[in-house]
């Protein structure tokens, strides 16, 4: 199959350290190498893969401070990818909203996985483009009414992800690992390190909207020794963050549509104590591999529990449902549903040439 | 002909204070319904015109305090145009980058007029689409090689401008108008006054990112006496401003590619002092309607010798090459030729329908 994947171009693919889109799109393509299709990737030239890499500018427009026009790359990028469309029988769009619009001009179907969430502001042309296909990364996802192939949960490499029978003994400690951001929750790990006494080891990003915010709820409760904050970490650092934790903790606040770092902790063998909140209930095994919970309060008390919990059942969770391999026979499937239906439509799929 | 006119969403059509390109959309749009044309504007519901509008969003976009994805409604707003793209004989986007894209998939033609300047971000998708249609609002805008089907100058009615024959004699002042940022060099204004001793009144907004910049460089030079702040005004008010002032000041630090005010100011009959910059050349007749300067220093110094200028002259500039209609035949004459050029082309301009 000729696939075009559409990466954001915010990060490079894989990102160097946090960046759950643009991990995703890596695994995913180099996957689909293995197996032997032909896929292009659009995304940022700082970018690795087995695919062929078209750059759409140098190096991930993160790391420019004096990025001011953003679309404009972003244009630039669909215009690469639509003028090509003929070359490919489907396009995987990563980028969400900006896609939609030329998706509707070439025969070439295009899919979008839907990485983000609904809003005010977004629903409208969603709407308008309700009758393209759409890839949920999870089913609470489906706010409003648009035209899914299928729901496709985020997979990792287990490889990545070393198994760890036993945490570390000699400090335990609970793991928090995301942005740190209200959303995300840091403020609520807190509180339930502090109500149970446990050691937290906190490690993410603070994004610059994010700077009051963590001075203000976060910075003062950081004493090294029962709150402990990492920074931003590298994704080997992560993984022996989660691994040798008792437990992790999911305080989000809002309707996160997935969750990587539920399936990247369970992968590990540590549990996850959740907020009953977006795709929780549909990643967390409930009683088995974590605990989903309808207050903080409640994720305190829950701590005792989670702690009997089998790590190795944490482990066999992931496998079963969460692995890379699986993400991509997801995919598979979805782009040849979607490839069916359009030779069914159509009698064909690829476009007469475009003039640029 | 049939016309669609694609304004930014940032502010209403016209815009209540200040706003260049959508007062330009506004004007545009008004005459050509005026002339007979079948004119549909997309712009923000709380536009008001002659011209058949389509509301993309109910109201101007600046209003919206919680506003977090300008680009969603950009993409709605370009999937309503050209989703009815075989309606139009023509498309004129005033948008910029997000149009080049979409522009390349429909056969109806669409122009682009460019109200912004390059940059080391946009110059790479500007050069992608170099074929498409495109009209520079000044010459010195050429910066890079497009296909350029004219310059047309904005325009402005006259009557919204009256002549002012004799400036304010009991309190004589110099004016500054336009956005508190160090792009307009408000800070070299102030200078200018302080060096001649005259009367300063400046108007304006401070956008959010230039707040620190008017903390810093203006703010303490205000006294209200020798350097007078009036804040965003009106356009009876703008009016006013310049038509009384002795003369208007364009201390301007960047290539500006037009310059509204500096017409706006002329057309009062009040002469203009400005750097050489941008279009400044263009639109000044040096040593009739205003002096074209090379530094602030020689600003100062050519005071007097503007103050002798002719105020009818400067009049008589505007109505010569800046009006409104003057503004509208150009791009009559701009869609008339690419129209042309695609019928010979393809021998037809509309499209088949679009499935969207």
């Amino acid at each position: 199959m000729k696939i075009a994947q559409v990466a954001p171009l915010w990060e490079r693919v894989p990102p160097p350290t946090y960046g759950g889109i643009e991990l995703v799109v890596s695994r995913l393509t180099d996957e689909l190498v293995r197996r032997g299709h032909d896929v292009t990737l659009f995304a940022s030239g700082d970018s690795y893969t087995l695919a062929k890499l078209e750059a759409v500018c140098p190096r991930a427009l993160r790391l420019d401070p004096n990025l001011r026009e953003y679309s404009a790359y972003e244009t630039l990028e669909l215009s690469q990818v639509y003028q090509r469309a003929e070359e490919f029988d489907i396009i995987h769009s990563h980028v969400g909203v900006p896609a939609l619009l030329s998706a509707n001009f070439v025969p070439t179907p295009t899919v979008h996985t839907l990485h983000g969430s609904f809003n005010s502001e977004n629903i409208n042309v969603y709407t308008h483009h309700k009758k393209q296909p759409f890839v949920s990364i999870s089913n609470t996802q489906r706010q409003i009414d648009l035209n899914y192939v299928d729901t496709v949960y985020n997979g990792i490499n287990l490889e990545d992800y070393p198994f760890i029978a036993q945490p570390l003994l000699t400090k335990p400690y609970l793991a928090f690992l995301g942005r740190f951001s209200p959303e995300k929750g840091p403020q609520h790990a807190i509180n339930i390190a502090r109500a149970t006494g446990w050691h937290l080891k906190m490690a993410g990003k603070v994004d610059v909207v994010d700077a009051e915010f963590f001075e203000r709820e976060i910075a003062p409760h950081i004493d090294g020794e029962h709150i402990e904050f990492l920074g931003e970490v590298s994704n080997a650092q992560k993984v022996e963050l989660l691994g040798n934790a008792a437990l992790a903790l999911f305080p989000i606040t809002w309707r996160e549509p997935f969750g990587l770092v539920m399936i990247e902790s369970m992968a590990t063998g540590t549990p996850v104590i959740a907020m009953n909140m977006g795709a929780v209930p549909e990643v967390i095994a409930h009683g088995v591999t974590g605990m989903v919970c309808t207050s903080y309060e409640e994720m305190a008390a829950m701590v005792p529990v989670a702690l009997q919990l089998s790590r190795h059942d944490c482990r066999k969770h992931v496998e079963n449902n969460f692995s890379e391999l699986r993400m991509v026979d997801g995919y598979e499937q979805v782009y040849e549903k979607i490839i069916q239906t359009r030779i069914n439509q159509n009698g064909r799929i690829h476009a007469a040439k475009i003039k640029f």
